[in-house]
């Protein structure tokens, strides 16, 4: 496609194949190639033909690549890729690990901007679409309350701690929002609730055979962290259960803001999403944001961004009249 | 005080009375003046000391305000005001005829543009933070549909439409989502829905002494546009309940987006507004997008502007680090 946003796919696992499928929907971008640590000839691409390459020769294609979405991990990939590749792309990625997003806006901003390059940071759903309701519900309430909950959807964290517990073959966790906690958000009543309030843990496990079942839930349910403080939910399933009815990354969740105006009127704002599919919705947001940054670049727009720091026209493959004629 | 943005509030009506209030309540702004076109002395403001002004004296006030908030209606008043006051100052407006957005768009553009001013058009919640929703599901969500319901809420034009009906001595007119739509669109069933399936009109009516209930009812049924297409409900009332249960404007609403990504999966983003008081809400989103476009004069960025071309870091009071240090 001529003219087209030319995108490199840096790592290839859940996001990185998701992300190579929605570029290759999107009307305006095609991909360059996809980068990984691995032998590419040993890579099978979700799309069939499109180049692999290894990750060592990104730099020779500083010259065919627009924008790079970054789709490592955030606890060891991004905190080194997002700095070494701003220096070299635009870039996108959805590091995710909330505490140390304003070090990682520090860490990547410096490069990019040395080299004139626009890198958005820490985009996807939450942070990313959760994070831009949150301020928007300030913004327009300031007088308020903000709630996120988290869920339905696996908690990759929780299923991992699951698993090494003794006698567990097998795991997964979801995260639920109590829906009574919901319901006094959305009543007004403003209540103080803690994350232990908000949401259940609702585990299925695969024992191992001839594991001692009620020692497995008595360890899970007194877990620290983890299960000790939450209303926990077990339940034992076989390892065919795990593959047919729990292998799918389901997961969404809400933000609200309940507020007051001066005239003593209340307000509630909600926001929900339902994704059958975790990491093809994370995709599906890092294209977006990726157009945003090969634009924001071409206006001179350089540095990390955030979602906060993006225009909603930036996203959208569609001219703004018509943005304008069609959707205001 | 000092440093604080300064508004001019334009019209005062019941958005304006609110504006007044909601700057009141705003850490970084004061109003400078009210500007009327009714006598100045007459006029009892919210705040009970804001200086009130002849709508003719606007022009003398250019180096006192930074932004004027238009709340004038859209039928006649923005028309005209729209593009005369952008000459004079950033501006920002509530002009919600959807249709002709574009053209009073570019009516507002080229006086701005000419004065370097600022303009922001067509915000609050419909248009404004719902046509926001619209783009972002879109953006995120290439392949899917968007639907926007209204209410519960009062409708103004259908209110005023059952007033002049003969036989009525006053009129309320509630517009209801379906619930079934709604539950339809959720269930991600995709459905085709016009406006009369999404919809229901709920009327309460105070009839006039010895007035023909009946064909009041028959009258308001098979009115053309407003009614007949549409399940419609008609109480009478009388005039102790309509003070006393009818007074209030609450209004509120949904957009869904319902899409698949490459994968299949679906997804479902929805954002809802519950408001016990309309007019107070826009006058809320209205001094936020203020904000944004005296942060977007100060930058340099003139002309007419949407909300689809505001980032959501300028509708905070918030610095930019204190925002991914504590919403991303």
């Amino acid at each position: 496609m001529s003219g087209a946003i030319r995108i490199g796919i840096i790592g290839y696992g859940n996001i990185g194949r998701a992300v190579e499928t929605e570029v290759a929907r999107a009307t305006d971008m095609t991909t360059t190639g996809i980068f990984t640590r691995r032998d590419p000839s040993s890579v099978r691409t979700a799309g069939g033909s499109t180049p692999v390459y290894h990750l060592d020769d990104v730099p020779e294609y500083r010259e065919k690549i627009d924008v790079a979405i970054l789709c490592g991990g955030s606890a060891t990939d991004l905190p080194e890729q997002g700095p070494r590749f701003a220096a070299l792309f635009n870039t996108v990625d959805s590091y995710d690990t909330h505490a140390r997003i304003p070090e990682y806006f520090e860490a990547v901003d410096g490069p990019a901007r040395e080299a004139g390059k626009t890198a958005v940071i820490s985009t996807g759903w939450d942070p990313g679409l959760f994070s831009l309701m949150r301020v928007l519900g300030e913004a327009v309430l300031p007088e308020g309350r903000t709630y996120t909950f988290w869920g339905p959807g696996v908690s990759q964290g929780h299923s991992d701690a699951l698993r090494r517990v003794e006698g567990v073959a097998d795991a997964r966790q979801y995260t639920v929002p109590v829906e009574d906690a919901l319901e006094r958000v959305r009543s007004g009543e403003d209540p103080e609730l803690s994350p232990r309030e908000k949401h259940l843990r609702d585990c299925y496990i695969v024992p191992r055979e001839g594991a001692d079942l009620t020692k497995i839930e008595r360890t899970v349910r007194t877990m620290p962290h983890y299960f000790d403080e939450y209303e926990t939910r077990i339940t034992f399933i076989t390892p065919e259960e795990m593959a047919t009815k729990h292998a799918a990354m389901p997961h969404g969740g809400f933000v609200l803001r309940s507020a007051l105006t001066g005239d003593g009127s209340r307000h509630l704002l909600e926001f929900s999403l339902k994704l059958e599919s975790n990491p093809f919705f994370t995709a599906s947001v890092l294209v977006a944001y990726a157009r945003a940054a090969w634009r924001l670049n071409r206006e001179g727009s350089v540095g990390a961004k955030t979602v906060f720091d993006i225009a909603p026209a930036y996203l959208s493959p569609r001219m703004p009249e018509e943005l304008r004629r069609g959707e205001l």
